[in-house]
Order: structure tokens, then C-alpha cells, then sequence
């Protein structure tokens, strides 16, 4: 439990998380859409990831991860381990479609497992259940749900970044104020 | 210059930042507007800010900052040394305000400075201008108006980090694939 009047962190309150993940479609649409391409392929080197890919792995998530790790944990429990993630599902299954394709069917997958969350009218002896993750083994329906809502909130953290460095050289000194430039 | 095809750095280019800098107002509205309280005021203990704090500190940058300073480049040059930036004005200014009120002022502030902005239509050698920073010295107009598109983006990307963080502990073993937990 959380102590009343931390500020450093919450205990996972279903309404709470719901109001974070019904957000992020549109932070990001209004975000990104119409940005020029330059910031949307933007990334930090190597083979890190452009908002784009982000958007893609977003995709992927709600396809193969929270929804389904989530009616696994409600109908087989820990007897069916949870397929594990891809990762990079999204440089094959994203590949060649437009910003504006991955933010309509984004937006329009998140609706779908909302309307799916809010129809299991989860209780608290569900969030207890527990699953099977293929690498730490057990986990509860709550800790899913909260991974879900800061998976989200962390690649937005990431988009931001990513596009903030853009500038590092451009900003001249400021970059001495801006710490994420090297981060 | 950056070189051609390089995606993790980019030149500064008038119109690719207004196109981030006009959408700061819109992302931050979908991301908090109607959010409960507690995402709102979250923090990282001590004095560190919450997304209210922040959208304070981007308000006192529209009043203070960012087209003033450049209007001293334009207009005095480096003979009036800027103003130094107060950094925690918004504990004083925004005070007692709700998040509505800010996110309405911010929108409003900024379309003005915007306005502003594109009637000045910059040329080459306008942005090669230079100020005097307080503590930098020599500055030019290119890299002010650099600074004030990195800046947006990397409260963009704190307000993110901070909410991410309030949900370390209900995560579980999930914590151990989102660093940005621990930074």
C-alpha cells in the first residue's frame, strides 16, 4: 500500500490506469500527426527506435500482450505460461505503413481493449489471480495492468527524448540545462 | 550540418520546430486534461516537479523567456544581457490554479507567441543574430529558438518519466524491463 500523501508512487487503482491508457492514443496523435518525417524516423543510433517503431511495438502489444496475457490469467491461470513478447514484431508487421495508418489502428485497437477491460468488470480477488511469465514465473492480473499503464507512459517518455536529442548540437550551450540530451 | 541520412541529429529548421512547438499545448491537453488528481501532483520526492509544476514552468517561459529573448536579439542584440530565467517562478504564479486554467493559459500563451514568431519571418541572417546569456555569453537566435522546441519535448518526456515512476512498486518483476523506473 501506499502511504496517504506519497507523491512518488501509486498503488494500481483500476480507474486510475484506465484514465492513463484511454490517453495515450491521442497524446500521441497529437503528438506526432503531421509532424514532418525527419522527427518521425528520428532515433538515438544504432538499432534504437524512431517514434514510428515505437508506435509499431505499441500496435504489437495490443495485439499479443496486455489483453491476451490478461484472459490467460483469467481462464487458464499459471497452467498456460505466457507466449513471450516480440519485441521487434513491429519491423516486419509495420513495415511500409504511414504514421497516420499506425495512429488509426492504434487508436482503434486501444478502444477495443478497453471495451474488453471494462466488460470483465474486474473485482479484487481477480486482480489477485496469477499468471505465468516465461521469465519470472508468477505475476498477478495487477501487476499486468500496471505494467500495461507505465509501458505506456515510458514510450512516451521515449518519443519525447528521442526527438529532444534531435538538438543537442543545435541548442549550442543550453545543452548544459538540458541533462536528457546525454542520457 | 547534419549529414544526409543522419536520423540522430537534426539542423534547426524554422518550420520543423514550430511544428513541435505548435503541438505542445494540444499533447499536453490529451495527456493530463481530466486526469485524477493524483497523476497530476505526482513527483519524484524532494523538490522535484509534478506535471502541474511543469506546466507552471512553461507558462513562466511563454511571459518571460523565449519570444522575449528573442525579441532583445533582434532588437538590442548582446548589448541588454537576457534576464536570468527564474526557474521556480511557477510556485509562486500558478499557485491555486487548476490544471483547466493552466492548460488554457499555456494554449493561449503560446498561440501568441507563435503569432508572434512567424510574423517576424525570420530570415538566415536574422538567426545567426546574437545575445548575451548571463552565464553563457554569446548566444545566437538560432539556438534560442532550438532550446525553446528541445525544452517542450523534454518536459514532455519528464511529465512521462514521472508518472512512469509512480507505478515502480506495482509493477512487480516487471520493473526490471522498464529502466526508466530507476533513473
Amino acid at each position: 500500500m501506499t502511504a496517504p500523501g506519497d507523491r512518488t508512487r501509486r498503488s494500481f487503482v483500476i480507474e486510475e490506469a484506465v484514465a492513463i491508457l484511454a490517453r495515450t492514443p491521442a497524446t500521441l496523435d497529437a503528438m506526432l500527426r503531421g509532424l514532418p518525417d525527419g522527427w518521425l524516423v528520428a532515433h538515438e543510433g544504432g538499432d534504437t527506435w524512431s517514434a514510428l517503431d515505437v508506435l509499431g511495438h505499441l500496435i504489437h502489444g495490443e495485439r499479443t500482450d496486455w489483453i491476451p496475457r490478461a484472459r490467460i490469467i483469467l481462464e487458464e491461470g499459471r497452467s498456460r505460461p505466457f507466449e513471450p513478447f516480440d519485441r521487434f514484431a513491429q519491423f516486419r508487421d509495420s513495415a511500409g505503413k504511414s504514421l497516420d495508418q499506425l495512429l488509426d489502428e492504434f487508436a482503434q485497437l486501444r478502444a477495443e481493449s478497453l471495451r474488453t477491460l471494462k466488460g470483465w468488470r474486474l473485482t479484487e480477488e481477480q486482480l489477485v489471480l496469477q499468471g505465468e511469465h516465461p521469465i519470472f514465473g508468477a505475476v498477478t492480473l495487477r501487476q499486468l495492468l500496471s505494467t500495461w499503464t507505465a509501458h505506456d507512459l515510458s514510450h512516451i517518455a521515449q518519443i519525447s527524448r528521442v526527438m529532444t536529442k534531435q538538438y543537442r548540437d543545435a541548442v549550442g550551450p543550453w545543452r548544459a540545462f538540458l541533462p536528457i540530451m546525454d542520457r
